[in-house]
């Protein structure tokens, strides 16, 4: 997996990060990773699910991860923070 | 899929469907299928990770799988709505 080829999801609009992956698997990637922590997890699904659904079958749901990261925290003890990861394909 | 097995996530705070999770698996249940729709996705993998590791090893991580639902919206206009299903198992 290319560095370039993770979309993290933050506080932008959802629409920008579903042209980002779009434009990133237009561009001749095969695939791309939406990363997201926390509350932007919902935001993930929506992007995964939106460039699905625009790509009209070019672009393929693939594995979806979850998992636990350890972050430091403001008072400086640890903090877990959910995260997701979502494949998407091009066949 | 037994009906009861499904718990949907809501407006709840989290330990309550931790807990909800946990003693059905407890009772018997061999799965769990974690439910969210919209927000309540990023609530839906807070809920899954915790219950998976405050089983020690007890409990795995299933399917993940998300889908579009479309919803009757206030105004009477279909709503397209982002949802996840997690699976718990017993091995």
């Amino acid at each position: 997996m290319n560095e370039t080829n993770i979309i993290y999801i933050g506080q932008k609009p959802i629409m920008n990060y579903v042209l980002a992956a779009g434009k990133r698997l237009a561009e001749g990637g095969s695939s791309v990773l939406i990363q997201a922590r926390g509350r932007s997890i919902s935001k993930a699904v929506d992007v995964a699910l939106i460039t699905v659904d625009r790509s009209k079958g070019e672009v393929r749901m693939g594995d979806i991860g979850i998992s636990t990261e350890v972050l430091p925290g403001a008072d400086g003890n640890p903090l877990n923070v959910s995260s997701i990861k979502i494949a998407l394909k091009r066949p």
